[in-house]
């Protein structure tokens, strides 16, 4: 035994491992993620795990993610809104693999007469962002996870009050491969900010969704955009429908915290800042690892 | 030569040809959609119509939809709106293929300083339905075409006055292969009418799709619901938000006019009479025949 402990984000499309000794992070390893794992998960995670540490041993090793969805490595079940950072880090599932004691945190659920949401993960990364910034604890706060599903997150005084699932990411990538972008190849990496922008204002503009999509198409055809021009257009007008959408649930406050990938989380700090809302970033992987950190590997 | 005409609707997942004596269907055939022709279309066509007709000969074959696009047989141009029947069946795309007439009727589009609109077919079963009914070349009057890329065509006085596309169809084939439904087995051919009729209170009650399609997902995790409720959930949701983003655009008149296939139609004339609108139901393929019909294929 030694003083390594190993925390990870076992997330649909991709396992992340990291390697802490004395609060620092001293290898990390990427696996398959959840959808990918052909193999019994236990299988999967064990290679990881030695792929990370080589000959070295850990007590234990900490997960949130899709780890504990049914399905997943082991069920791990939903902590319900209002929940507090304490009442979710108490308690996970336990259980011991290879002599390591293995803790997957709950996910966390909020129940509406007319709504279910469900998250796994990104409960981590809001309690962690506050842990980085006990600031983050006091009064109403808004938290905005952008990805496939992007998660809006209200808390309160530190507690997880309620939250919004935008399924804006997977749909973007869906449309991509549809034939509203069939005419050209996918051949830039940079976004055209003016179809960015254009495709913002036309959401803002209106509420359509579903009447406006083709124009990604029609611009093509009859206003000679380009397949750049048309996914960048789509991009833009999906990001501002979907904060259109959360402001006419939660009422949006000043300022928002961006938790992410900067690319993305850019282009949501881009829209917000078109309604008058300063974004605050907090980097993705900080604040998991500050999530997990506080997890109860040992009862 | 003989008296058989030979009429033909080439869409992008199929093509249909009647072979009409003296007004009367007297053999169809099928063949493959624009998206699915390998060989140089002229080729399909050549197959499709030998399929048809056998040993006999028709003097003359009129075409609309896809063949007309970009990439297609050849390109045949819109006409812009507003247009006449008369203005759009003068001068289609004419051209000579083994001693055959052939004609290609003209797309239509709208172009207004935020929307451009294109559509290649569906305005042949518009002004097909005013050739079956003289009533609805006067005054104002709504089609609604679903499919694919459902059409909301608004007429007056027998022009055809603009239009507006919803992507429903092919957003709701994208879905049904997404993670929302990825649950469960598409088992059942049968509609959930809980199912559905939950969807369209759903998109009745509030204008979120975004921060709504989740929800497939999540009543299936927490509330119980099966993936058929949640296909029927998907399908009614959209079919209501289309609707209401229509109605956003276009008055809703009292009556609507619905030219598709059925079980599809159907649906959409339930979500109009939840608006206190009545559908009234054209056959598509007798609007088709009847608009392919007016269409000069001799100079």
């Amino acid at each position: 035994m030694n003083d390594i402990r190993v925390l990870g984000d076992w997330g649909t499309t991709r396992l992340r491992l990291w390697a802490m000794a004395h609060c620092e992070v001293i290898a990390r390893c990427e696996g398959p993620g959840m959808a990918a794992v052909t193999a019994p998960p236990e299988e999967a995670l064990r290679e990881s795990v030695r792929s990370l540490l080589g000959e070295r041993r850990t007590p234990s090793l900490a997960l949130c993610g899709m780890a504990g969805a049914r399905g997943g490595l082991r069920e791990a079940g939903y902590r319900e809104t209002p929940v507090t950072i304490a009442e979710w880090a108490r308690e996970p599932l336990r259980f011991t693999l290879d002599g390591m004691a293995v803790a997957i945190a709950a996910g966390v659920a909020a129940r509406s007469p007319d709504r279910e949401e469900v998250m796994r993960g990104e409960e981590t990364q809001v309690f962690g962002a506050m842990r980085l910034d006990q600031a983050l604890m006091q009064g109403p706060n808004l938290f905005v996870l952008p990805g496939t599903h992007c998660k809006w997150v209200r808390c309160d005084d530190g507690r997880i009050v309620d939250f919004v699932t935008g399924f804006t990411g997977e749909l973007f990538a869906l449309l991509r491969g549809s034939t509203l972008l069939a005419a050209g190849e996918d051949d830039s990496a940079m976004v055209d900010e003016e179809g960015f922008a254009a495709g913002v204002a036309q959401g803002r503009r209106e509420p359509a969704v579903l009447t406006a999509l083709f124009q990604a198409r029609s611009r093509q055809l009859r206003a000679g955009k380009s397949p750049a021009w048309a996914r960048a257009w789509l991009s833009g007008l999906l990001i501002a429908r979907e904060t259109s959408e959360v402001e006419a649930r939660f009422t949006l406050p000043r300022s928002v915290v961006v938790i992410g990938e900067s690319a993305l989380s850019q282009r949501y700090a881009q829209v917000l800042g078109q309604n008058d809302i300063a974004a605050r970033h907090v980097d993705a992987e900080a604040a998991t690892l500050a999530g997990l950190r506080v997890i109860d590997v040992e009862a």
